[in-house]
This record gives C-alpha cells, structure tokens and sequence, in this order.
C-alpha cells in the first residue's frame, strides 16, 4: 500500500485561515493525504489570532505544532527579525515532521519564512495564489516564494501567464480558481447585529440597515500610514453612515494607525456611528463582506471575495495596484474627497453582477487531488518558454 | 553638498570575497560612496574563511561588523537555521547602520538570508549574477533573490534576459560583465610551489609540471554525495597525475565528502599524488586556475574564470546545469570512466582560446558608478515586456 | 591617561528606567566613565515602553544600541523565547562595544539574558539589587544573576547578608541603598490631575481627594491570575473610593488579567470611579506614590519607594514575599474581604513615618565611585566564610 | 493509576552523554518515569558527538528530538550565542513535550540555556553535580543552575554543603554519588589496541605498555590557551613515554589549541609517540582511565572517575581549582618542567588506592526512585539555616 502523503500545511494569520479553510476540509478527509497543521505568527497573538485556534479545534483539525514567534513592533525591525525566527523555527518542525511537500499561501513574511526553511530542508513546495500583483512588500515576496516553489496554485489566468514566464514549468501551474472566493461561494453563515455588536467597541451598528465596512492595512514601503488612515477616517465620518472598522494588521505601519483610531475612540468613545472590531470568525466575515452596502480601504477581499458578491468597493492607494480586478472595485488614491465620492458613487450604484475572475467549481478538491497525486521533485530548473 | 550613499556589503565566504575583490575597491574608492562591510556566515569559521578577514585588513577595508552565525552541521538542518539566523542580526546592523541600498551576489543561503532582511526593512537591494542557471538549491535561490532586488548587475546576456523575462524592469538590470572574471583578468600574483605546498596535507606537488585541480562541492538536492566524490577521487587517482585538491565548501552534504578525504588522508597520509588544501588567498586562487593544466569538479570558476583564462575543465554532474559556458567546457556525468576519459582529453587538448562571455573592460567601474547615481526605489512592480 | 571605563548598560523597561535614573545621570557624568545605553524588552513596545525613549533622549542620554526581541503572547513561551533571544542579539553588540564591565539591575528575564551573554562574552558583571527576596520567577533568576556576577550592589543589609551567605566575596559586595529610592527622594515633580486625566481611559479622577493607585502584576508561578485580578478589581470597586489604575506588565499571565480589565473597561466605560493608564514618567509615577491615599497590588514599589515616602500600601498575594519591608505594608491573601479590610484600614491610618531600610545618601555616586574605580576580574571563586 | 512522571532529559556532549548512561538506564526501566531524550549541542556535531547518537540508539534509547543549535567559531561569541539559540529553540519543544520536570547535569552554556528554558516554561528543574567548585566560566554557570534548580543531586558532601549554604532547602539536597564514577565501577569493558588504533591519527599505541592519556581543554577565563598546550606538547614530547592525546572540547579558546595539535601533526606526522583522537565510547573511555600509566591535562575525569580507579593525575592549570580531590591527583601550574617533574613522579608512584569521595553504591537507582517520587514544585524560595 502506497504510504499517505504528509502535507506540511502553516497558518500564520486568521485571514489565511479563513482563506484556506474548505481547502483544509478536503486535505483532511483525503485519504491519500496526512495532514500536518502548522500553527504561527499573529495567529498565535490574542490580538490578532483571537478565535481561530477554538474556530480550528471546533472543526475537527488538530494542531501539530505552534510556533509562538511574532516579535512585538509593529515596525520593519519586528517584520524581518519575525521573518527569520519563524524560519529557523520551523526547520526543527520541518526535521522532525518530515513532510513530503509543503504547501503555503500567500505573501505574508511569515509564509516566505517557511518556504525559505523548506526550500532548505530540501522539501518540495506548493505555492496558491502565486503570480498575483500588489503593492507592498507582499509584491516581492509572492513572486519570490514562486521562484522557490515546485507547483503553483495560482487563482486566476492572468497570474497564471505570469508564473510561467517566470520561468516555472507550466505543467506545474495550476488555474482551479481562489479557495478564498470558493470559500465565500459555499458559505452559508447569517451574519447578525448581535454578533457584530458584542465585539470590539464604540457605536452600536444595525446592519439591516446601509453600513460601510473599512479594511485598511499598513503599507510597508510607504511612510505616511498615519497621515492615510487618518484621512480615510475623516472621509468616513463625513460620509455620514455607520461603518464596522476593522483594526489593521500588524505590518510594519501598524502602531501609528492603530494610534490614530484608539486616540479616537479614547476621545470619542460613542455617538459616531462607527463600531472598531479586531475580527470575526471566517465565515462571519464572509457573511459581512455579501452584507455590507460597501467595502472601503485595501483589503485584497474587496479585489477577491467581494468580486463574487458584486459587493461595491472603494479602493485605496497602492497596496492593491495590478491586481486583476472585476466591475466592482473603484480606484481612489488617498485623498479624502476623492474617497467620499467614490463612496457615494458605490453607495448609489449598489451590488454589481457577479464575476467569475476568481472563481471556479471545486477548487480545493481539485487541489487537494493534485496535492495527493502529482510527480514530487526537488531540483528546479528554468523552464524556457 | 549630496551626502554619501551608504553601501551595505554582505561578504559571506572566501570564494565570495575573491569574486568581490576589485568591486570592493572600487566601491571604496567611488568619492560619493560610503562603503559598510559586514562579515558572516563560513567567512568567519576558521576552517573556511582563514586568511580572507587578514587578507581584508591588508588591504584597506575596514569590516564595519561581523555577524558569527554559522550553525555546524554540514546538513540541511545546518543551512535552513544559518539562513533563519543571519536574517535575524542581520535586522539589527541594518537598522544601526541605516544604508541607503545593500549590494549582494549570488546565491548563498546568507546572501538570501541578508537580501530577505534589507527587503522588510525596505531597502534597495542590488544583485550581482542573477539570471544565472545552475543546479542544487542555489538555481531557486538565485531566481527569488532576484524576485526581492531593484538593481540587476547581470554577468552575461543569457543572463540579462532571463531577469528581465522575469518581469524586471530593463532600465535596472545592467550587464558589465562578471566582477570575478575582472577580478582574474586584472590579477598578476604568480603562484609558486612554496605557497602551494606550505599549506594542507598529503604529497608534495610540483605546479611547474602538469597537475589538476580539484574542486567538488556538494549538490544539495541529491543524495549521493559520498559516493560521488569517491567517484572523482578514483578516477584522479588513476588518471595518474599530481592533483591538488580543495576541501568542499560547507553546503548540505559536506560531512559525508569531508570524511570521504579524511579516511583516505589517514590511511594513505602520502605518495598518492594528492595534496589537500583548505584555500588559498584570491590572487593565489586565480594564479593556479591559470596554471592549472585542468580543473576537475563541479565549480563555477571552471564556467567563469577559465572561460576567460581557456582551461580545461571537466564539469561533473548536475551542479552547473544550464549556466552559459564557454569551449573549454566538457560535462560528464558522476562515472568514473567518462571522468578519467574527460581529464585525458583534456590534458591532450591543452590550453583554449580566451572566451570573452562573461568578460568586459571595467566591470566593477560601472558597478560603482551605477550605484552611486542610479535613482533608488523600494516599490516593485511587475515589468510586462 | 587612564581610558575611560566602558560601562554597558542595558534598561529593559519603563519601570526599570525610572529606578535607574540617578544612577545613569551620575554614570554619565563621570569623567572617567563612557556609559553605553542598550534598549530592549518591553521597552521598545509601544504599549508597554511608551514615553520611556523620549525621556531618556530629553534627558541627554544617547542610546548606543536597540535590540527589539519582545516576542509576544504574553506566556511561558514568549518569556523564555525572548530570553534566548536578546542573549543572542546581545552577544553581537558586547562583541561590537567590548564594555570593560556590564551593569544589570533586578530580575527580569532580559537581564537575566544580558548576564549570561555577558558571562560568555567573559566581561565582568555588576548587578544592582540582588540578595532580595520575593515571588514568582523572579525569586530563581535574581540568585541565579548573582551567582554569575562579580560586583554586587545590594539595597539594603538583609540581601548584603544573603549574598555573602551564598558564596560571594564580601570585598565585592556594597550596601550603598536602593537607587529608586533614591531617585523617589530626590525627584521634587508634583503629579496633577491633568498628567493623569490626559492619559489612559475610564472615568476622571480628582487625584486632590483620597484615591487609590492600583499595579498588580502576574505572578508567573502561578495558574489563577484571571481570578485574582478579578479579586481585586471587585475588592476596590466594592472599597467605592476612586482608583488609578496600571495595566500589569508583560509577564506570563498578562493576557488574562488585561482581558478582565479590558472586557470591565468595554463594557462599562465610564462611572465606576476607575481610570486605566499604561504608564507615567519616572517622575511622575513617583509623584503619584507620594499623593496617593493607598497603593493596592504587588508591586516592589509598594515595598520600596513606599517605605520612605510613608505611603500605606494593601500588598496582595505572593509576589513580594519575604522582601524585607517597613511598617507601611499589610500583607494579604488573594481574598476579596481580606483585602477591603486592608484598605479601609490604611485609608483610615493614613501615612507612615518615613523608613530608611532601602534608603542611603549619595546611593548613585558610590555606586558609580566603585565602578570607575574597583579592581575588576573574570575568573570567580566560591567565598567560603 | 498514577500517570508516569515525565522526565525531560537533555543530553549534549559527548562527555555528558557517558556520565549519565546508568542513570538514563535507570530512568528508562523505572516503571513510574516517561523518559524525554533531547540531543543538542556538541553532541549533534560529527566532530564532537561521533558514535554517541548511535551509541544511545544501539543501547535502546529512543531520542525524542534534536536541536541543532552548535555555532561554530569555538569563541566566546559562539559560546554565548549557542546558548541563546539552544534556549530559543528548547522552549518549543518544551511546550509540546510538557514534562514534569526537567533533569540537567552539570555546568554546560547549553545546560545553563536548557534550564532557563524550563525555568521560563515553569517546569521544575533537578540538577546533577551541583555544589562543585572549578575554575573557568563552569565555576559561575553552575552555580547559577544551583539557583534555579529545585531537587538537587550533588556528587559529595562537601557539594552538599555548599547547595544548602547557598540557600537551598535541605530537604531537597541529596548526596547519593556521582552518577560518572557509578558508570565507571560498573563498567566491565576491555580497552584494546584495535580500539585505540583504528581510531584517530599519529603513532600507533601499545596500551600494554605505560602510556600517558592527555586531555586538556581551553580555560575560558584565559587568554593564553595556545601557549598553555603548546607547553604541555613540550613537557609530554620531553617526558619521552607514549601518550593518547584527546582533542579539546569546543569551549572559546578551542581554535587556538586545536590548531597548536594540528600543526603539529602535519609537520611530523609520525615518530613521536602520540596519537591524537577525538573520542571513545564511553566504556572505552572508562576503561583508558583504568587503564592508563597517567592522566595529564584538565579534565575533572582526573578529579573523579580517577579517584576511584586509583590512577594517578597531574592535574594542569586552575581549571579544575578548588574541586574536591583524593590523593591521586598532583597539581600543576601551566609550566613544562613542574609538568614533567609531576609527570615523572606518578609513572614511578603508580596506582594509588581507590578513594570513595565520589563513590557510593546504588547513585542512579536512589535519583531515579527520588525523581519518580518526590513533590514537585516551582516557586521556590530562600532557605535560611
């Protein structure tokens, strides 16, 4: 008998997790896969990682190892000590779990981190969403991770076109669609106002009513992230309707915002009509994002999941720039009115057709069966088109 | 007046510094530069960097810092930690230090690790020898480096290419030809059988008659790297004529070589035509390559430096894989026949024709100068062709 | 001329500091003395090192070195981890500054780190307050550190006579006072409603009527930290006089009790007679313990800077056991009638006669007198009486 | 039914490895004890750690997990960074093993780091060898363990006494022997000529005839360890009697001493009458010290195992200062005619009685039934006599 698979599988933040989630299902109940789950970064921070582990046990994953590991900062000091912690970290785990493939996501510091100590320990690995565009530092890293992987994921054909002519071979590409957005596709979950209300602080939102939700993340090669959020939250205040905030991050940047909504709500406390909350459950945040008359700030789940849901978008800045976008999304740079007119503008055009960019069928299925079955190699070599 | 660009400089190994050599002058040199050099990884291990921090001083450089960071092991364990922990204190000394672009070359798990570090402390980042080809490890490492750096110093046009193919912007990728081959092209030291023969153990070698050299690193990826140089030791030993040869270098896999020569060393102590050397100072390394009547093994001096030089070289095994070569180039497999049958052609061939692919005047003249005046930026962005 | 005597000096927190004030000032104005300031720990932590950096540079120090390695969780894991950590980044800047001596202060597991780098780095140690009894871990590491140093400045004449008993040279050993309650006598800031209203969130407090100040701490030997914050937080609330409130520092255990105080603040906002502040000046945290009608928790300022100040102190659980303490403390249990009692009691005696048991003149001048002066040595030996 | 103690035991050198192979015996046949082996340090190293991994797995121990963490430089800054990094990387595995307590045996960097991982994770500690005086960094490091430690197993009574002046509650202090002269009276092996010979490089030995056993390791508290074993060279090449030389272990100070051997041996090669070689099994080892004319150098094996073998001990240096000893032993300075007057002296004396100093029956069996059955716990305090 053919001896499982072991698939090397970190989660390193609660965003990644909720990504990854009906993918994890299906790598779990595969029966040519063993499963190995791989517990990191701000996942491991109550701050950031608040509810996910419980989330995780509650469904029936089990955690083989944790590596509490995220240098408290909030600057590009933390970033890069945490980046290189994390990977000498996970070269122990790597050692004693002796995985056959690796399988990682995203662009996250923490996910280079391990890609590196794989890379190392001589370990195949599979990159999703590879070949993607941003701004950011994640800009660079995604295509780095893709210069070290094996096989790609990548979700959609633009990046697709991308990965290849990086070089990768493109019998190793893979287009199954976002696991992110099939996620969202499959989710059935009701979001109420008791949950979103017994969180966090400040107004009480009633969200059978019109709300924003604002999503905006440091960006880490640009220094004005506390001139920015402070800009946008202006344009939220003077657009007059309540909004669900959601603290940023922790990328470098993140003390100065995070500064600039507490000295808010320190002053402010109530009677502003925005409600701050550090996160939801996966499928509650899901549930938010179809709900929400509007998404503004530069979350990627405005470009991926709510492209899906026609959910209308205001976009920020650089941290998205070339991402491939559907109809929903308007573009804004990080001016006040320009931002107040977009909002407006979405707020009067309301939910947009759906779009397909990122989504096929069965995307983790078909991961997962590629993930049990395919030719494993190590050594890479430049594929010429 | 403008002030000084400040230059972080990794040097990682010996064979690194060699390269680096007239670059390193240059750079000190340039008036609008201020030049940081930091050491790391087997540079500061006795056993692999003796002579090069002497060598340093003696000629000028001051060694801004040093960063003791190799974990022993000669395994895959070994390298993924190394890499975890350079980056980690490489983060300090970037920060005190504050350059304005780190200058690294290669593919080294230290100049990843140091590249990964300036990239989340949001510097510039300029690369030496990207495009490159070759096996083990250091082919992805290569390419994702190259993922994370804004300035591209190319050695070849295949080469230049191939960054670009990558999605680089052309503007920022320069080929000046190869600092190494300058490096040799300019060096005028002239090996002797004294400094040859005060060094290492086993038989006396005569350099004023035929003799090889021998350099056999291991390849990270495979696992027979034991058998692989008891392959190439057979077949030097019967190819019948004095050999010098250099311990491999410290990558996954150089336990099991070591102890290879080790074990023959003990039982045969002499008369066995072999003389076995830890390294030589880089003017004494590019003498013997000149000298040499033909390189044996799996090194990136017989592609590069005896390009220029025109010795013959067998090229064992996979190692090299892809890398632009010039005529003086015969690859064979890890066989003890065609190794010996590829020395003895070799020999009878004698001497090639300067080959200039990886040579042009001034090199490291227009490294300098580029780095110095180039307009620095942190945000990548994808170059579609 | 003599060199002057490299003093490497690390502060690890805000606490730490402002007990160190004095001494750094006399240290720094020595002539005979260069002194290297380290930063790391929590006090590069925003939420917990806020104002200390801004200080230290108002008040004409240079910071040679940052080491940020705080890595967060608030656990077992995060303390230990970050122990590790700053050991191993302090060995780089103890290489780079070669200090003729290194100079800790108290127990906390940085300065445990920096004793053993140093210990390594073969420099002499002098530690400032060991031979003191108390609780948590800190009981452990505060012996262990005097075990590994050379030069001991104890704060008063129990912990003298516990750092003879334990085999250290009584030539070596000096009882020049406690340096924060030294600092406590000299500082002449008067704390004002606005300093603390400015600050932190939670109701106003008028500081010119009777108000209790509140830092209880976690005890890391212990698994009911949630519990007894509870405990007290009903204790005081049930007390009904208003109370200044210091979020406990980052010790393991830090979670649970900030999770009460932070699920208390959110839900309740405003009117409950409590204010929650993170932090205060050196100055004016010394201020505050002079006004205030009662200090309620574990801290040692309760034990120290309040013996001389005469302020009534309600000192809860096991954390300060056995340091030796004046007629200023009621000792007791976790219970929540107990401590009510207490502080009805003390609010009710009102202020002590002032005791010189930690107190010294000139604490700071001899202490920076001995360490330009005394003969300094690496090789220990047991002192056998 | 009682769930098993689990006992966390790490093993990391050679030496360590050898002194503790009855009490680990014991541990794994006690059916109340869960043994944890962890291997790190030297002990993973193929220069240092040869045959023990598959020593420890021949004699049916399972090693639960490694940690490579051996940086190279044999420097103080290797020293206190390996430290660190073994701290670092001890606590993950801490967390996931969980065990009751944690046994560690005397005065190692990676011993001290060990124990302030576990002090950290809350776990009791039980210190082997505690009390013992010596002269270089282990004099300080050990005693520092001592007060961290909470069950104590000294080796002698004058350790005793020293542990419980130290302030360490009596009640937890036990005097049962020294688990490494247990070993050696045990130990029935047979050391051969074939053993000695086919191991190492230089002459070859005749063991039936006198031969001294030189082992000298660097003082890290000195900086004349090149000097220090070039003399005892000179005074064991002038006494003119065979000797087996060890190298040294990789304390700072190794490189110098190490390469004082090595060029010596690549001189002469032969036709001296040493043999260098790395190590031995420890039944090997054991059976040398009975067996050899005179052990010359530093090792406490001299102070201990030697006085119950009787064999006589010219004792090098203040490395070994103020350690109880039995007559067997003459001490020296670092000069070479003292050395070859001592040396001459104890080849005309011969064996001397066996001395009990260090001797008692049944060490192992009397710690593994104390660590089945003793109270566990972590806070400690200061016992007064």
């Amino acid at each position: 008998m053919k001896p499982k698979r072991k698939i090397f599988f970190p989660l390193t933040s609660r965003a990644y997790y909720g990504r990854m989630k009906v993918l994890l299902k299906e790598l779990q109940e595969h029966p040519d896969i063993d499963l190995q789950i791989i517990c990191t970064g701000a996942l491991l921070v109550d701050r950031y990682g608040e509810k996910v582990l419980e989330d995780l046990e509650a469904s029936g994953f089990k955690i083989q190892e944790k590596i509490l590991s995220h240098i408290e900062g909030g600057n590009h000091v933390a970033m890069a000590k945490t980046a290189g912690l994390v990977a000498l970290e996970a070269t122990n785990i790597l050692q004693k779990l002796d995985p056959d493939i690796a399988v990682v996501c995203g662009d996250r510091s923490e996910v280079l981190a391990m890609t590196i100590a794989a890379t190392y320990m001589n370990k195949p690995v599979a990159h999703i969403e590879g070949g993607d565009l941003s701004g950011s530092i994640d800009e660079s890293v995604r295509h780095a991770i893709t210069k070290l992987a094996h096989v790609h994921f990548v979700t959609n054909e633009d990046s697709r076109k991308r990965v290849v002519q990086m070089g990768e071979n493109p019998k190793y590409v893979f287009n199954f669609g976002s696991p992110d957005v099939e996620f969202a596709s499959l989710s059935d979950m009701k979001i109420t106002n008791e949950i979103v209300n017994n969180r966090g602080v400040g107004d009480h939102i009633d969200i059978t009513k019109p709300f924003l939700t604002v999503i905006q993340h440091p960006v880490t090669t640009e220094r004005d992230n506390f001139a920015h959020i402070e800009t946008t939250l202006d344009a939220v205040l003077e657009a007059g309707i309540p909004a669900i905030w959601f603290w940023p991050n922790n990328d470098a940047g993140t003390n100065e915002m995070s500064r600039k909504l507490r000295e808010f709500h320190e002053k402010n406390l109530t009677n502003h009509g925005i409600r701050f909350i550090l996160d939801l459950k996966p499928d509650d945040f899901t549930s938010l994002l179809k709900t929400t008359s509007c998404l503004v700030g530069n979350s990627s789940s405005g470009i991926k999941e709510c492209s899906y849901f026609g959910t209308p978008v205001v976009n920020i800045g650089s941290r998205q720039n070339g991402r491939t976008r559907g109809p929903n999304v308007i573009d804004v740079s990080t001016d006040k009115e320009e931002i107040k007119k977009a909002i407006t503008a979405q707020l009067s055009h309301g939910p947009y057709p759906r779009s397909d960019i990122y989504y096929k069928p069965d995307t983790s299925k078909n991961i997962a069966a590629t993930l049990a079955n395919i030719e494993l190699y190590t050594q890479k070599s430049f594929h010429h088109a």
